[in-house]
This record gives C-alpha cells, sequence and structure tokens, in this order.
C-alpha cells in the first residue's frame, strides 16, 4: 500500500535521526529499517533533503502537538505551565527537536531548519499566551516563555552531559520554584 | 619546539570541533589546521582519542575559568550570579561544551563524557556555592544553580534554531527577572 510505504519509511528516519542525527543517516539505512522497496523511497522521496523535510517536519508536529496538550485545558494558566514544564521526559535521549540544533548540516540547510525554528516559535507562542493569561504583558510574557522553553532544552544538555536524568528535573524544579513564588504567580 | 606544537593541535582539535564536532573531524583536518608535522601529531597524541580528550579538556578548563571570572568577586552574590546569566555570548555558534552533548560519539565515549561532566558540575557546584551566600538551603541553591546553567544552554539551542541572538538575550531576560522577583531576591 503506498500510503503505509512512505509513513513507514518517516518513521524509520524520524527514529534514525533521533538516534544517531541527520548527517549521520543514509537513505540506505532508512530503508533497511523501515523495510519497504528502494523503488518505494525514491518513488516518494526523490532525494534524501525531500526525506528529512519529511521526518523533521513530522517530529516537529508530534512534538508541537504533545506539549499543547499539557498547555490547552481547564486548569489555572500558571498550572498548565508547570504541567508542561513538569510533565515526564525521556532525559538522556534529548529532545527529539533540540538535538538537531547542534547538527550543523541542519542549521545550514534552510528548510530543515525552518521546521525546527517553527517547532520552537509555534511552542514559546503557545507558552506567552498561556502566561498572559495570568496578567503579564506581552513582552514579559514573550521572555518568561523562552526562559520555559529554555529550561527544558537546558535541561535535556545537563541530563545528557551527565547521563544523569535528575539534572533535567532538578532544573526544572529550580524553574518552577522560581516561577510560582508569592511574587510571581 | 615541542611544547608550542602541542598546544597549536590541541587549539585547532579545540577550534574544529566547535565548528563541526568530534565525529566529523579527523586526525588529517586538525594536522591541515594546525599546520604541524605528521610526526609530531602521532608523537603527541599515538591516537585520536588522545588528542579529542585533550581539546575536549581544554575547551572545558577554559570555559569554566571564564564563568568563575563572573562568579567571584565582591558584588553581591545575586548580582554576580546575574552577570554571569548576562555576559555576552556568541548566540549562534553555541556552547563549545554543551554541543559536545548532542554528538553521540561524545556521550558514548567515557573518557569525553567525564570532561563534559566535569564541566558542568563544576560549573553548577560554583553556582550553587554563590547562591548559597543568598540564604538558600544547598537543596534548593543546587536546584536553582542547575536551572541557571540550563536557562544558558536552552537559550542557545533557541537561538540557533531560529539563527536569532535575541531568543537567548530573551530567555535570559525573562530567567534573571523570576531570579531577581521581589520574592526571591
Amino acid at each position: 500500500m503506498v500510503t503505509d510505504s512512505r509513513t513507514r519509511l518517516v518513521e524509520a528516519a524520524q527514529q534514525l535521526f533521533a538516534q544517531q542525527g541527520v548527517s549521520a543517516t543514509s537513505p540506505r539505512d532508512v530503508l533497511a529499517a523501515s523495510g519497504v522497496g528502494q523503488g518505494s523511497l525514491y518513488h516518494h522521496f526523490p532525494t534524501k533533503h525531500d526525506l528529512a523535510l519529511a521526518a523533521v517536519a513530522a517530529t516537529a508536529a508530534e512534538t508541537l502537538e504533545a506539549a499543547r496538550g499539557r498547555l490547552q485545558g481547564d486548569a489555572a494558566p500558571l498550572d498548565r505551565v508547570v504541567a508542561y514544564l513538569e510533565r515526564p521526559r525521556d532525559a538522556l535521549g534529548g529532545c527529539r527537536v533540540g538535538r538537531l540544533t547542534a547538527d550543523q548540516a541542519v542549521v545550514d540547510d534552510d528548510g530543515l531548519r525552518a521546521e525546527v525554528a517553527g517547532y520552537f516559535t509555534g511552542l514559546i507562542d503557545e507558552v506567552a499566551a498561556v502566561l498572559r493569561e495570568t496578567g503579564l504583558d506581552a513582552d514579559a510574557a514573550l521572555d518568561r516563555a523562552r526562559a520555559c522553553v529554555a529550561i527544558i532544552q537546558g535541561g535535556y544538555v545537563l541530563a545528557r552531559a551527565t547521563q544523569d536524568p535528575e539534572l533535567l528535573r532538578s532544573a526544572v524544579r529550580g524553574f518552577v520554584a522560581l516561577l510560582t513564588g508569592p511574587a510571581t504567580a
């Protein structure tokens, strides 16, 4: 089935990118991991770039959707931000989108970088909108939203560097204590 | 001069690692960039691993020393932490140490990872010591110190993802506003 082989190729690429990065992943690796035929690969994705773009876009969309699930709802706005910050994460695996920014080939490719940038600006906008509900003005909400997203990305870096997931949790705990302190609630 | 060629090799490796990562850098690249002779390379660094270890250790030591310069001194403790957070940074270049954590080959190598981990735990300990001077208890100071270090690493990720240095500055501004708020000062 045509649709199915395309999905399998994209999913295999997403997984390999998360494990070893875009640069180190060849179309041949994706082909082997997906189990689809070579003709199907070139039918759906004539170039490695087409495949990379589809896989990075899919990862960005899935990750943004998961964040939206925490940020929307009926709970108090600050509670939703805290729920987003504190959700369980694969600390040692790292952020599937954030890690791509360390790959110079991704940063140098306008199409791939646009997907990664779109994920982060979309996420920051969502968090900023929730923070404005707490009464913050637009500029302060934007700075604080960027801090929220940065603390997660930085926590992943610390956890991976030390191979200790506690460092992500601890950084988030330190940040949430500031965020929910009496003066800022 | 023997000392000089060793230093030139290490400095060339540091620069190449910062630009393209450890995995993508060959001893041949370092040799070409350093301008020293091949015999000298193998005299000082019999294996690529020896050279990588020396270069990563040198980068970690230099970066930690620069941070200490901001964190020590006669200013009020919180002012020193803010000076560390707000120091000018090459946002688009990324942290020369932090970016190494995205390189799976670095994370999988116990020796290299120990250098990167040592940098972060050393830096966190410095920041935590300064935060304890503000009256925080040890656990809260450690969480907050990890948040301080994470906000910088995450700010780099956001700046690189969007190719906009303002995102690092904005995340730091959002964090500093929480850190220096009336309830937490």
